[in-house]
């Protein structure tokens, strides 16, 4: 069998450095666990604006069609803020999303016990937290049909359409009732059916989900600005969350923040399996391209190398290798080894991007 | 001149219970202070849906819009879950906002001092907290067409509209521009620009105001995951947030649930000046019903007597006794004066929701 595939979209900001980390994750398997891939690299986002005038190529979606998986660094940047709708670096992402049909997008938000004083919120309210956040990736609004930019009269008006079908949102809520068989068999799925009918017939389709083909699973309706709510009053009710694109960034923003350190997750975005058998995959970390940092060797690689962790278990069926990176990691910061965001009241030893990275290595 | 005129909606759960203590302090102007109000009392919600089939009836939404200020306790509860959405205790609500037109919801956050320790973030994070939320309320995917659940091929589509035109805009950034010169002369204007075009007419509409009418404030632009992290991070770092209905109802939730007791955060629905000068107004606390808490003297009436001096404030002119309600409440919680909710580590006197609003009238 070909050795598996991976696409690497190292993208803006700080994108390049935390993905030189993961490559040498990707050398160590490869060196010392006969765990080979082959890898390719291309532009996304504002590196691929500046090269080819579009924040991604038709080639470049093309392989990453063609792959196993997909390993995103990030987007974006105030450098493109001025750029037409169209053209901007969101776009790149969103297009690759959409086209892989990428339709469930997993968000861990865990709390690192060595990181727990790091949070706003009381350690106790948070020390242990482990939530997994399913959120809907290419339907709702982000892509609903009517949009744009109207005259009416004599004005302008902003029109979005937030838009699910049955079929879409069934996908998504197997999708989060198969991860929490294997976690805490609890649901909560999230809507504002008190307002919008969409939220009416999302409510709907996933309790139907549940009662046919999921009774073990415990689930329960909240709306979403409740939700909002009790994520920052008791974050550890929750188990999985199953929500809709929209809700989604915005909830899992809030539940990554309670972990204190954005700098540690990651993210999978699935889609339907390939035939080979694997799932249409990208894997990316939760936070942003930080133009601020960029270069300057202060990024916080471990939210793109857990994400790459997280390819290992979902795309390439190495759970092993990836609790193994991830035990490597606790280690680390165990130790006390911290980027420059990590560093707080209890000091460590300061490392920089790089530095964080063989770090990681040398502790597998 | 007649005296000014108040229709109390009290509603559904503990509605009535708290809204009873805001007729003590009603009381209390008049006898003591010469400010008598003409009120009237009817019913919404629930209660309403109960004695008439509906969640509002024309008669009541004639009386509201006839009167100086509404006074809303809060609707729904268990009983009332499987009712149609065309008659549920919500849409009595949305009724009231929709044809009052009140396009401007302020929702101020603020931390007690006497209560900072009830958050479950840390103190030193919100100790202090002070932010207006400024929500429009009157349009946004809460009214937007076409919505409902449609059929399509062979199955159904759940259907919601974002819709908002440049005047919508406008009238609600002047009202948060206008009270931001009142307060920390800041306004954050929080949209999804990036992925939604309805955000982007958003930014610029509002930008435009602010470099026409009011180059003195300070205003800068976040997309709504971005503000929902920030609210946990640096909750302080905000003064006015300028937002849509439906960003404005999860981040307005968030940001309460920051300050550590929902029991205490009042609201106020300003739409035009009616013909009296007196802007069309409603005001009602941030918690719900609370069914489970109902009828048992445990609910706490400060968040609603807190939306009696908002009224008193922005519809009738007189902050002076707004004032004075306000020192009142935080003396008697400075006295460790608690209703169950506030009931926390560090002990209080425990009072019910009737023995609160004794303790709020002896204070003033
Ligand atoms: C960059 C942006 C388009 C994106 C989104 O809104 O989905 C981001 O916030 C995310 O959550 O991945
Ligand atoms: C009760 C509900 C319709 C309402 C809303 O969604 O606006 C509530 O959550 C609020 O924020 O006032």
């Amino acid at each position: 069998m070909a050795n598996p595939s991976l696409l690497i979209l190292a993208g803006d900001g700080i994108g390049p450095e935390v993905m030189a980390e993961v490559k040498k994750i990707i050398g160590w398997l490869g060196d010392k666990r006969g765990l080979v891939f082959d890898v390719s690299e291309d532009l996304v986002g504002g590196a691929a604006y500046d090269a080819h005038g579009v924040p991604l190529t038709d080639e470049t979606m093309a392989k990453a069609q063609a792959v196993d998986a997909v390993l995103l660094g990030a987007v974006g940047g105030p450098k493109y803020d001025t750029l037409d709708f169209a053209v901007k670096p969101e776009r790149g992402l969103l297009r690759l999303r959409k086209e892989m049909d990428l339709y469930a997008n997993l968000r861990p938000a865990q709390c690192f016990d060595a990181l727990a004083d790091f949070s706003s919120l009381k350690r106790d309210v948070v020390a242990g937290l482990d939530i997994m956040i399913v959120r809907e990736l290419t339907s709702g609004v982000y892509f609903g049909e009517p949009r744009g930019i109207f005259t009416e009269g004599n004005e302008r008006v902003g029109i979005n359409t937030q838009r699910y079908t049955e079929s879409q949102i069934a996908r998504v809520a197997r999708s989060a009732f198969e991860l929490a068989k294997r976690r805490g068999n609890k649901v909560t799925s999230v809507e504002k059916a008190n307002v919008m009918e969409s939220g009416i017939l999302w409510r709907e389709v996933v309790q139907k989900i549940r009662d046919e083909d999921y009774p073990e699973i415990a689930l329960n309706h909240m709306y979403a600005d409740n939700c909002a709510m009790q994520l920052v009053r008791t974050p550890k009710q929750f188990d999985v969350i199953l929500t809709d694109n929209l809700f989604g960034d915005i909830l899992s923003d809030c539940a990554a923040m309670l972990t204190g350190s954005l700098g540690m997750l990651p993210s999978a975005s699935l889609g339907a399996p390939m035939a080979n058998g694997r799932p249409k995959a990208m894997y990316e970390p939760v936070h942003g391209s930080a133009p601020d940092i960029a270069g300057q060797g202060k990024a916080n690689p471990i939210a793109t190398i857990l994400s790459f962790a997280m390819a290992l278990r979902y795309s390439f069926d190495r759970g092993d290798e990836a609790t193994r990176i991830e035990a490597a990691i606790e280690k680390v910061l165990a130790d006390g080894i911290r980027t420059a965001d990590l560093m707080g009241p209890d000091g460590g030893v300061p490392v920089t991007t790089s530095g964080m990275g063989d770090h990681i290595v040398a502790a597998l």
